[in-house]
This record gives C-alpha cells, sequence and structure tokens, in this order.
C-alpha cells in the first residue's frame, strides 16, 4: 500500500491527501515526528519534513509541490494542473503564491507559533509576529475572495492544485481557530464549495490530542 | 522581445537565467526595484517578487519553479528535468532543497542580511542569524561534496534544473565572497564543472553597485 507520512496540520500534507483522494488514489496515512530524526525516516527525505510519499515502487517523494508533480506526471487522469501552458501557469503560480507567499505571512506567523513552535518543543508563542499573521489574513482572505468573484475556482474554470493549496492552509488555521470567515463572504462561499467534496472528508475528521477544532470546523453550513 | 525581470544577487532569477541559457532561448534582462512596487510590474506579478518571465505572447510567469516548469513545457528541447519518473522526483526533490531548506538555512542568513536588507531599506544586519548561515553553509556544502562524488552531477548522470538551483545560490553568495571554497574539495570541483558552462557567462559578468565580488568570482581555475 501507498504510504503518506504527514502530520494532521501540516499544510502541505493536506494538500497532498486532497490531490490523492481527488485522484482517486488509495494510500495509508502515517503521523511521522519529524522531530524525533528517525533514521528510516531520513534515508527516505534527507531534509527530514512531511509530506513524503512512498509508493509500493520504492520511490519516495518528498515536499508538496514535488510529490503534486509526481502525481500528475504518474496519474495523469483527474488532471489538477490545467491543460494549455497558460492555465498550467495560474495553477502553478497560485500554488506558489499560497506555499511560500500566504505561509510566510500567515501560516508561519498563526499555526507556527501557536501549534508548531509547542509541538517541537521550539520555545514559546511571539505577539507580534501572530499579530502580523491575522492582518496578513484579512489581505489574503479579500484575495481570494476577489478570485473566486471572477473565476469558478481559484485558478480558472476547472477545480486545480491551487484550490487545493489554498483550502490546505486555511482548514489548518481553521482547526485552531483563527479564520473569521465573517470577514470576507465570496471566500467563504469558495471555502464551503472545496470542503464539501469527497476528498475533503478525512480532513474533517481529523483530530489532534489536547487540541479540539470549533464546531464549525468539520460543519459544511458553517 | 522575451524580458526576464530580475534583480542581480537574485538566486531565483539566476536559476532562470541559467536555464533560459542552456535551453538557447534569447531574452532581454531587466532589473526591477521589487520594493518600489511599480504597478505595471505588480499587473504582471501581484507578489511584487523577481524573476518574472514576460513572454512576447503576453503571458507573464512569476517564480523561479513555475518558470521553469513553464520552460520544460514550452520548450521541451534540451530538458533539464529527466526523462523516467524516478529521475524527474529526484530533480524536483534536490531543487527543492535548495530553493526551501538552502534558502531558509544559508541563503537568507548571508545574502538576505548582508545585502538584501540593506538593499530593501529593512533594518539591520543581525550577527547570530550570518553566524547560523556560515555554520549551516558548511554542512550543505558536505551534502553537494557527498552528491557529486556518487554521481556526474547532482541530480544523476545528466546535468539538471538540480545543479542551476545549488549554483544560483552559491554563486549569489560567491560574489558577497561567503563561500570557502577550500571546505570541499568535491563542492568545488562540482561548481568549477556548471561554472565553465556558456550558460554561466553572463552571471559571471554581473557586477552590482558598491559590491565588488572576490577576485575569484569569475575565475574558472579558482
Amino acid at each position: 500500500m501507498r504510504i503518506l507520512y504527514h502530520l494532521p496540520l501540516s499544510p502541505g500534507a493536506r494538500q497532498v491527501r486532497l490531490a490523492l483522494s481527488e485522484k482517486r488514489l488509495p494510500f495509508e496515512l502515517r503521523a511521522e515526528k519529524t522531530w524525533e530524526q528517525r533514521p528510516e525516516f531520513l534515508a527516505l527525505n534527507p531534509a527530514g519534513t512531511v509530506p513524503v510519499l512512498h509508493e509500493e515502487t520504492g520511490l519516495a517523494i518528498p515536499e508538496a509541490p514535488v510529490i503534486c508533480e509526481y502525481l500528475e506526471e504518474a496519474y495523469p487522469d483527474n488532471s489538477l494542473l490545467g491543460r494549455t501552458l497558460g492555465e498550467r501557469v495560474e495553477v502553478r503560480r497560485l500554488v506558489a503564491w499560497f506555499d511560500l507567499k500566504f505561509a510566510r505571512e500567515v501560516t508561519d506567523n498563526l499555526l507556527g507559533e501557536k501549534y508548531f513552535k509547542r509541538l517541537m518543543g521550539r520555545g514559546t508563542t511571539d505577539g507580534t509576529a501572530m499579530r502580523n499573521g491575522y492582518a496578513n489574513l484579512r489581505h489574503h482572505l479579500d484575495y481570494i475572495g476577489w478570485l473566486s468573484e471572477s473565476r469558478r475556482w481559484l485558478a480558472g474554470g476547472s477545480l486545480s492544485l491551487a484550490d487545493f493549496a489554498a483550502a490546505a492552509h486555511l482548514s489548518a488555521l481553521d482547526y485552531i481557530g483563527d479564520v473569521d470567515w465573517s470577514l470576507n463572504p465570496a471566500a467563504k462561499d469558495w471555502y464551503a464549495k472545496v470542503k464539501s467534496r469527497p476528498c475533503f472528508r478525512a480532513l474533517l475528521n481529523d483530530r489532534v490530542t489536547g487540541m479540539s477544532p470549533p464546531e464549525h470546523y468539520a460543519d459544511l453550513d458553517f
């Protein structure tokens, strides 16, 4: 069986889980305490990070963007990258937007400070970082709202990795109660649409020890 | 004419310049003062970062990894990604290694602190960050040395984007005199091999106002 090494609130791992499920590729999920630096895991990924996809062929693929490109090439059915050069540029542009810009401006400042720092025993929460995170999140929700008002999905007419990248970050932040959906109704409508897809169900069932999500987290009519 | 918006010491822009030149795709280079947030530039890339490739067709492509995937799809001759699924995973894994891990552990701490902070008027140099950067660089040179002792090029038998990603970061650090090549002779031999390719020439001719590179920077027998 194909194995995905992950951490429940890792946005990268969530992105890959959505892509695997949307492509109907079965996989077994294994939580990896990356900070323990298990030698067998470092042999699969010397960078020591999750997600890592371990195929039955023996091939080990680390990092969400690398795994998603691999999945498109190995299992081209239900493409999540688009067909034309222009469509694929727009999907990859937005995936990079969320994985680089959104991650640095929002996710690292909120999920990083409130959850991952504690999980990995790396010091205390930085209040300034958190204030910046909340302020930046408003702008990003506006951008998502603006995109979804002018397009069916974030990158254009079709569901794509761009929606999964955005929803992966936002769902992890939503679990820790950090997304005020009332700030942008269009962004909320887009998220409700992604959230109601069958591939999203497993993410909504995730529970992290000692940390309950807000009531609306798993509610499709939030 | 195809235009590449860049900054001379941006590792992402250097990576794209190497890929364009290796594929023999002519382009005009334009320096973009990203911190001035020029509206015409933000229209091409709302994230406001370089590199951005602007094709004659009108298509604007931001972010080094997005541009490199686009170049492979639009101009598949002289592939820099490899052929088999396994080869392509290894190339992309190493590109991600340099663009994420090396960037965070080394480039941001050295080039970011010593050059980009000043360029963008964002505060003073952090000594601790720089010490971490030098310490991390040793480990990364060892990893590059180890890879290049067991393979012809970093990702395997062929020159690839992995070599260009690594050389892009290292060449920018070398410009500011931060790479002690005596630390790892195998890494130095690999860099000499990449550096002597025709595609590298333009990078070695780069000069930044008020900052001269060390003598060995443009020397092929350094």
